[in-house]
């Protein structure tokens, strides 16, 4: 067999396999969106079948073959070739699926399935004991994980792999270094100003229907194409894209609160317009696919907060949102700006503003290293929880279910998802940098002023979405912002606003 | 191998494909509810890849192998048990799935694919030419299968078999012989009638929202379970039960005519509470699927018909209606029950009353078998479909679009599947005379009359759907109702609530 025949088949099969995980992910979004609650036994059955076959025919011994009958052929001389990264990335995902082992895998669906159900029970119950044990045997078989995939320095390496390739425990500790040591003075510069936003404007009465009509007016606005997608209700909001022509996006509303349903369609459309724009000739394979986690997440997170919390997008939306709302009859722009700008340590992650949000990360990313380390004794995790909260936050945690039980990831097995989200909003203020300077700041803030958001948009199809994994996404960011990933950026654009808004920093 | 052995090999390989061809409907319900249009390409991908899965893993030599040692042993001694009709029907279908070519299947794909475009535009264009060469293949190819299948006396014995296993020409045409006969005298007699119901009272104002809480209350006090299944909104209304505890409905809405949405509601919830209490044990088998196309059918209109059609139904839910739509204030519960009871030729199917219906299908029935013989070319089609027409129903056929051209049956290959539809008008009268027999008729009035369809649900769930495929059709009717299925009680029916309405037959 030639490396052009390898290869063929090679994309052949990674294509199949997009198929196959395509269709668990429309039975996933059916399972969230509309399935009756009785559904439940079957379709866990036929994940289950479709994740069995998808891992089956994945680790098939004949991909390494494929593999190996490219790999050091002339498909892959050149590094920024299609056959490169797309054997790159399949080699990487081939490796960590064939060094787990299945007895491995099979515990940590069984292990993990339990801890989400007492996870739930310890929460409500506000009692970490229930929960301990299972959080105890996760550690160590993620552990057992780490050992199974193999890693340089730090088991955590192999953790965070998953979710974002080619960043390590080094890069992160010193961005959340970096960052911590100048967002708590900020932070504590805000607390201390004397100007405060009335929050208690986004708590009147949003009709819910507005709200879905209004939101779905902002996505289009975005660019989310409604012939290719679709907005429904769940309880906990997310995004999928099935593949090509199909994405679907969801939201919760509070017919009390505005920005709940409405920076979450701002959140969830920044996910969906990167799905909406990969390349659909690479579906299935890894030029297919998003670029990582961080990356992912720094799409949503400029969407909602670098535009959707900017001053020229509610120029153009704000006068709409009056005449929507009949609450907001007596708000002024400028209050509502600074609403739905407030920066305020408080105790939940998911509801925490884009400033504080960082320190709920360093604060999870700095135990899950503990944890995994064996430097912190699952058992220890809510004293040494509450004391690291209080001094970053200045705030005393008054129980564990709004402490340490309160996020649902280390029931799944989620050791190196967190740190992702950090990254995203990193990446976004870089990203929102590099548009500014290609596109010109004040033509662009013209643009938002005008509700049109096009040249923003194909910047980033051009510089970020279109490329899938052509490149890992530090070297992404090098490539489209000329620079590495730092905290820079996001802190001058917190530095800003907040100076603007309170005269502060 | 043991032939225990083998059977349970064979159960746990059918279940397998039960829970795989349950996610292909899962993605078929979304497909025809809630996918974007743009999604309609992937979609196509995962239904091939799981059709194609699904048809690899039954025909795999394997599964003949294992039906060898089960077949003749101990377990299907008994014709009664378990074992015998999992493995009747698992045979029968394996037989006729590995006996027709994957070059047939595949042409089968290709061309009804086609020809389900063609006659859409010739359907639109009312221009029988376009579809003409489309149908002329199909015919040569379902001659095909029946040659592939085998097939006694007639090919369309090949071709019924997939639709109700068992059933015959012979039997067909002495029962649509009998029908015809008496049924076109007694819809004379209708027509002849001075008495006539005032139907545009039903064609008032019936606001959308309204009709959907009417309509699902009456699907609940029929019995269907909500939470294991849903009511959506679709262009061609259809139930899909998925397995165990998932089982989707949907109609369609006109605002200005009530009978649409509310029997096609009556309708799908009959096939729904079918699908709702095959027994769940079973799923993936044989014994959990329903007996056959036209059993399914007698449910639908059994509910639809026999209760929806009934004076007792309206008795209880006549009040309820009136109350729910202002538009019916002067209407009389007499008038009502008259106007939803209209006997009346007319040109379109599933436009059509229960009585005339049947000559609707009378007429395909026989072009089917005159296609398939080659008595009939698809040339002469047009013309041998308004002659017959004319005779039947006493009403020209003013185009192909209202004649020939109106069903899109033929167009995938589904010659042999009308008939289903009358099977079940008689199945379900059947039924009702046995149903009343084994209840009393009194008291299951008086149950209807206070909204309670209980005893009647449990009566269908005991003779009909915990059965399975246990029996084939002609035996489950004769053991339900003590006789092999005729026109009589239809015919009975008919007479009786005609007779009631207008003081004729």
């Amino acid at each position: 067999m030639t490396a052009a025949d390898a290869y063929a088949e090679l994309i052949r099969r990674s294509k199949e396999l997009g198929v196959l995980n395509s269709c668990a992910a429309v039975l996933s979004w059916d399972q969230h969106t509309y399935m009756p609650a009785r559904g439940a036994g079957l379709r866990g059955e036929q994940m289950a079948f479709l994740a069995s076959l998808s891992h089956q025919k994945f680790t098939d011994p004949k991909i390494g073959e494929l593999l190996a009958a490219v790999e050091g052929s002339d498909l892959v001389k050149e590094p920024d070739a299609d056959a490169s990264a797309n054997v790159r990335e399949l080699r990487r995902a081939y490796d960590r699926a064939t060094k787990i082992p299945a007895s491995l895998v099979d515990e940590l669906a069984r292990v993990t399935t339990a801890a989400q159900q007492a996870w739930e029970q310890a929460k409500k119950a506000n009692q970490f004991a229930t929960f301990r044990p299972h959080l105890e045997r996760i550690v160590e078989l993620k552990r057992q994980e780490a050992d199974a995939v193999g890693f340089k320095d730090h088991r955590y390496n192999a953790l965070i792999e998953e979710y974002e390739p080619g960043t390590t425990v080094v890069e992160l500790k010193e961005l959340f270094a970096g960052l911590t040591k100048r967002l708590v003075p900020l932070i504590q510069k805000v607390a201390d100003s004397p100007k405060k936003p009335d929050r208690t404007i986004l708590e009147r009465d949003f009709p819910v229907e507005r709200q879905k009509i209004f939101a779905e007016s902002a996505a289009v606005a975005l660019g989310f194409n409604f012939a290719a997608g679709r907005l429904d209700t769940t309880s906990h909001p997310f995004c999928s894209g099935f593949g090509p022509g199909d994405c679907r996006i969801t939201t919760r509303y509070n017919p009390r609160f505005f920005p709940e349903a409405f920076f979450g369609v701002m959140h969830e459309t920044g996910h969906a317009l990167y799905e909406q724009n990969l390349p659909a000739e690479h579906f299935g394979t890894p030029l297919g696919v998003a670029c990582s986690f961080g990356i992912h997440e720094s799409q949503s997170r400029l969407w909602e907060n670098q535009v959707g919390r900017s001053r020229p997008f509610w120029d153009h939306f704000f006068p709409r949102l009056r005449q929507t709302f009949p609450a907001l009859a007596d708000v002024s722009l400028e209050a509502f700006y600074f609403a739905v700008n407030d920066v305020k340590p408080s105790l939940i992650r998911v509801e925490a503003d884009e400033a504080t949000y960082n320190l709920h990360i360093a604060l999870r990313f700095e135990l899950e290293l503990a944890l995994l380390s064996g430097d912190l004794a699952v058992v220890d995790l809510p004293g040494a929880w509450n004391e690291r909260f209080a001094a970053l936050f200045g705030l005393a945690v008054p129980d564990d279910a709004r402490g340490c039980l309160q996020d649902i990831h280390w029931s799944f097995g989620g050791l190196g998802y967190f740190p992702t989200y950090t990254l995203g909003n990193l990446y976004a203020a870089q990203f929102m940098v590099a548009v500014k300077s290609d596109l010109g700041a004040e033509s662009l803030t013209e643009d938002m002023r005008r509700g049109d958001f096009g040249r923003l948009k194909d910047w980033l199809v051009n510089n970020i979405h279109r490329n899938g994994q052509r490149y890992r996404a530090g070297e992404l960011c090098r490539r489209a912002t000329g620079n590495p990933l730092s905290p820079e950026s996001f802190l001058l654009y917190l530095n800003e606003k907040n100076s603007e808004l309170r005269g502060v920093c």
